[in-house]
């Protein structure tokens, strides 16, 4: 059981769909048991779809892990490859059939291509580098889209997926160029162009995200309050692109800060 | 550089300040531009005092470190003791000048009296277990009650920080079981009492917290909105419960997952 539970991590699952739930908060208008429901539906499903990624991501890093995780379920033994895959399986194919409860077609359109998604990022593209640093990335936006989509698709959410995108993606650009040494078997963008332009694309899409945290006070009614809130998230996504030249895990671990400080603003701006 | 970077934990001392921007937000009425720049100079207080307490906390466990964490800045010799030290009283001194400007009387004696907690803490207080245990527990809730003063002291915040001092104290009583055995200088409560009734009072503890949750929706006005979005957190909870007599890490894990879904749930409420 302790193997199963390491294997599906589902702490990190939850944290995951939370998102979901903050979507669905940030687009509700009047909100009815049905809504809780559906929203509690999708939540279920991302949580299922995010504990199949982990099994198969251990499924396919069963041999890197041999050296680098040796206490893993799989490499030391106590799962073999064989049950991982079964298991990865038998959850997504469980998210499907939750996600069909959303009685939402789109929903259950879109847990599919996500699991599809996922599949080809654990087997393939995580080894093309930028290929998947922007596959991943696609799927943490797409998270607030799926908890929106439980009451109707936001505009806000929207703008809130797009930021989310493209920091995930400069935060997954910064961690590449700190295991640029370590990375054997992944062609990553920092091998392809060096650290110094690597840094600069990420960069590029940080100062994106920040000009796009505007728009809900400017175009959509949200009080000055909002901006008073995503004013530190801001300072501190600027202050990662300064710090992420120098030093890439402060510069990856303060992405990671800033974007629960955008979070919550949203959270708070929605609400208000 | 890097190595008083490394002593400071900023990312740590910025998550924490996090949270007296939280119990200003739910504690707000009408605001202004004073309460913002109160809340501010209160968030900043926080962040110091914390980056301090992460430099007092290497200095005073630069012997047990040679050993844990030998590349830590003091054991790997890239910062002597004595100025971890001068930095540790120029960071809870600049702390001090920085609450001055809150013009609160009440947010200044609130952050001396936390220093000195955080001292007795580091100096003595570790070492004796649930002792310290609820310290550290009280300063955690302390961090809500401290942003709401920005404005006044709610209620509400103070129900937010109870439970996160409950919430915190049978997360700290849960990894001293799961430290039991690498714990040789402290006298935990699972040493004292044994794992079985140490992880009965977590149980405890997380009850009464959880049992805290509806109060703000029975007596403050709160809408059912509110319920839904706590139950999740409370659920994550009592999980934690079953889950932290079986296994300690995902247990206590847990806990801080609720804890996170938990302060979603009271600005989430708080706003609506």
């Amino acid at each position: 059981m302790k193997g199963y539970i390491s294997l599906m991590r589902p702490l990190n699952a939850i944290m995951a769909s939370l998102g979901t739930i903050i979507g669905g908060i940030i687009a509700r208008e009047s909100l009815s048991a049905l809504y809780f429901y559906r929203l509690y539906i999708a939540m279920a499903t991302v949580f299922l779809v995010l504990m199949a990624g982990n099994v198969l991501n251990d499924y396919f890093d069963a041999d890197v892990d041999r050296i680098n995780h040796p206490k893993r379920p799989i490499p030391s033994g106590q799962i073999s490859r064989a049950s991982a895959r079964v298991l990865a399986i038998v959850l997504f194919a469980t998210a499907v059939v939750v996600s069909v409860f959303t009685f939402n077609l789109i929903q259950v359109i879109i847990a599919i291509i996500a699991i599809l998604l996922l599949i080809t990022y654990e087997w393939k593209a995580k080894a093309l580098g930028l290929t998947g640093n922007i596959i991943i990335s696609l799927l943490v936006g797409l998270i607030f889209v799926y908890g929106s989509l439980s009451i109707r698709l936001s505009y806000l959410v929207l703008i809130l997926s797009v930021m989310a995108f493209l920091a995930n993606l400069a935060r997954e650009i910064v961690k590449d160029v700190e295991d640029v040494r370590g990375d054997v078997n992944r062609v990553t963008l920092p091998k392809k162009i060096g650290k110094g332009l690597s840094l600069v694309a990420s960069a590029v899409f940080i100062v994106i995200a920040v000009s796009l945290s505007p728009i809900p006070y400017l175009f959509f009614g949200w009080k000055i309050f909002y901006v008073f809130v995503v004013a530190i998230s801001d300072i501190l996504f600027i202050a990662s692109v300064f710090f992420s030249f120098h030093d890439q895990t402060v510069g990856q671990n303060l992405i990671k800060v800033a974007m629960i400080f955008g979070l919550i603003a949203f959270l708070v701006g929605s609400s208000i």
